[in-house]
């Protein structure tokens, strides 16, 4: 292999696919990218088993071969290089690299070694730009399962219906769910279900970038294709939680609120909340025109705040987790916000005023 | 104790002293800040038994009193509340505290139990502006010693000399020697040291103030007086290390580089040192008017780079810790470095272009 590119294109491919290497893989061969020359470009591939992202790069191909290289050393070393041309030469297993004054020589492993990507050959389902699909997906991410012992819930719901598709991920504590418009009518529809890896590296990859994703589904595996970059998933099998079911229809006491006084007053009052628990209380007098905030840990002290207000329906009171509103309400970005409950012990409802297409469940605590 | 005074006033106040208190204090009482009205003011006090701080704070006392609260959410829950009128009040052991729609009942303790932080009485030895004293203290306090195995070391060297003061720190593989002016004579000398976290906590404290810092320094202990704040610490007892004997008054090899071209290359190459050792090779060869830096780890590869500079003197290599050399040259200011050695396991000097104030030196690995 024998080729030459820009710093800048190396880099930035680099650090596309480097993120899903694995630091402690127990195959030494996962804690490499697979450099491959390939119709006049430079292909990056990583992949964790799971995931695997691939990059193209333009350079000037003079040789063409193959070869893995520590995505740790590569990585670093090329993004500390000067902006300039970078002359990349294998010999046996090592790499040769030149940049201005730079030289070095990296041991690699063969590339026979490395794990194939399965390849998604289906037609894309669906093309979504990335300022709506990318926005959409930290809408919700936060909420679903950390622990894999509920394998379907430690991912997020993709529900393509005709032209929606319907974004979703809980813990079965709380639930986001957003509905983003596609330009064209998904026949048949599908529902599927991505890690939540997958989801979180799709939005460190494309998160600068604009333009239009392509996703592509097969029978167990997801293709987001966006330029020169593909990132292919597995999916977990299982069907998502019918949460439709817990979303409330109704309420008995309503009122709306400034986000940021709402979210400010939570996190004022909160710091004298118990540890573990985490509780609040949110208490609402719509004879009084008064949301009361509280809470109290018997060590600490008491703490509360009121906020003056028109409420609709009952007098009514909720415990909740604070941290759990407060990642609700920090992912809703309207000026207003609408929250609904019917009692102490069913679930309650934040969703922004000015939108239809997202709503965040809670389930409370107990009193 | 009642009193009111404005949420800046006392967010600043608290900031100040509440660093110095231990999170793990074995004594609940060193978790605590003292609050006491003194003189018309709110007078706050936190120590660590070792370091002790101080800050008057302006407002309005209606009733004289004291109680020491705890500095973790005492100091959290003043940070988030509005920028408005904070009215305190006291009633046992409990404080009440009232900003716009917040109110808070925090529990304390009695300030009796509260240690006695010492006072210096003595005539300040001298006055130094914030603006010279903060970064003339950052370009030597890292090089002190981390373990208190060698309590001397652990600490930095304050030095007065007629109208000098000269700091210092090392930990034997290092040492950073800075040169601070002053206005006026400091009769008869003095010489100290003060431990490495009452330095950092000066530095921390008094970045970003600008004004003159008062210094007084009695048998055992040291006060450094900055406006509202006073801070007190211990002296740590013995004889610094006489240091001069190691400085090199001569060199074989010297050479003028660009600092941040020298920073940026020995940052690069170095991602292919071993890591426990971190050392990297220097190879100053006059005749090819060139310095080549080298690293290399038999698993990773290797790693180098020239920089084309003239260089005074015989051909020459020396072996380093490059973690320490980038801790040098970062806190060197000046665009130009001077770097001079004299064998390869002798120490190697460090110091800017421009100013004779400040001297740097390493010690070699041996080869």
């Amino acid at each position: 292999m024998k080729l030459s590119c820009t710093q800048e294109k190396l880099n930035q491919g680099l650090s596309k696919v480097s993120h899903v290497v694995k630091k402690d893989a127990t195959l030494p061969i996962l804690s490499n990218i697979l450099f491959e020359t390939k119709e006049g470009r430079l292909k990056l591939s990583a992949t964790d088993l799971e995931i695997g992202v691939r990059c193209n790069i333009l350079g000037k191909i003079e040789k063409e071969g193959t070869l893995t290289l520590p995505a740790d050393i590569i990585t670093s070393y090329v993004n500390s290089l000067p902006e300039s041309r970078v002359n990349l030469e294998t010999t046996d297993q090592i790499l040769h690299l030149k940049c201005e004054s730079f030289e070095a020589n990296i041991k690699g492993l063969p590339s026979k070694e490395f794990p194939i990507i399965p390849e998604v050959k289906t037609e894309p389902l669906t093309k979504i730009p990335t300022d709506l699909f990318i926005p959409s997906l930290n809408q919700i991410i936060f909420a679903a399962a950390q622990e894999e012992s509920r394998p379907e819930i430690s991912g997020v719901s993709f529900n393509f219906k005709k032209n929606l598709l319907v974004l979703a991920a809980t813990d079965s504590y709380r639930l986001a769910e957003k509905r983003v418009k596609l330009e064209s009518e998904v026949k048949g529809g599908k529902s599927i279900i991505i890690p939540i890896r997958t989801a979180q590296e799709l939005v460190r990859i494309l998160s600068e970038e604009v333009g239009d994703v392509l996703v592509s589904v097969s029978e167990n595996q997801i293709l987001f294709h966006f330029n020169e970059v593909d990132m292919t998933s597995r999916l977990i099998e299982g069907q998502y939680p019918k949460y439709q079911e817990i979303i409330p229809h109704e309420f008995k006491t309503r009122v709306v609120l400034d986000t940021n006084l709402f979210l400010d007053t939570i996190k004022t009052v909160s710091l004298f909340s118990r540890e573990a628990a985490s509780d609040i209380k949110m208490e609402l007098d719509p004879s009084k025109e008064e949301i009361t905030i509280s809470a109290e840990t018997s060590q600490v002290g008491k703490s509360e705040s009121k906020i003056k207000t028109k409420i609709e329906g009952e007098k009514n009171s909720i415990n909740f987790n604070y941290r759990y509103v407060l990642e609700g309400l920090s992912v809703i970005t309207s000026p207003q916000v609408i929250f609904e409950m019917t009692t102490d012990s069913a679930p309650a409802v934040l969703k922004p005023a000015d939108s239809k297409d997202y709503i965040y469940i809670v389930m409370p605590i107990k009193q």
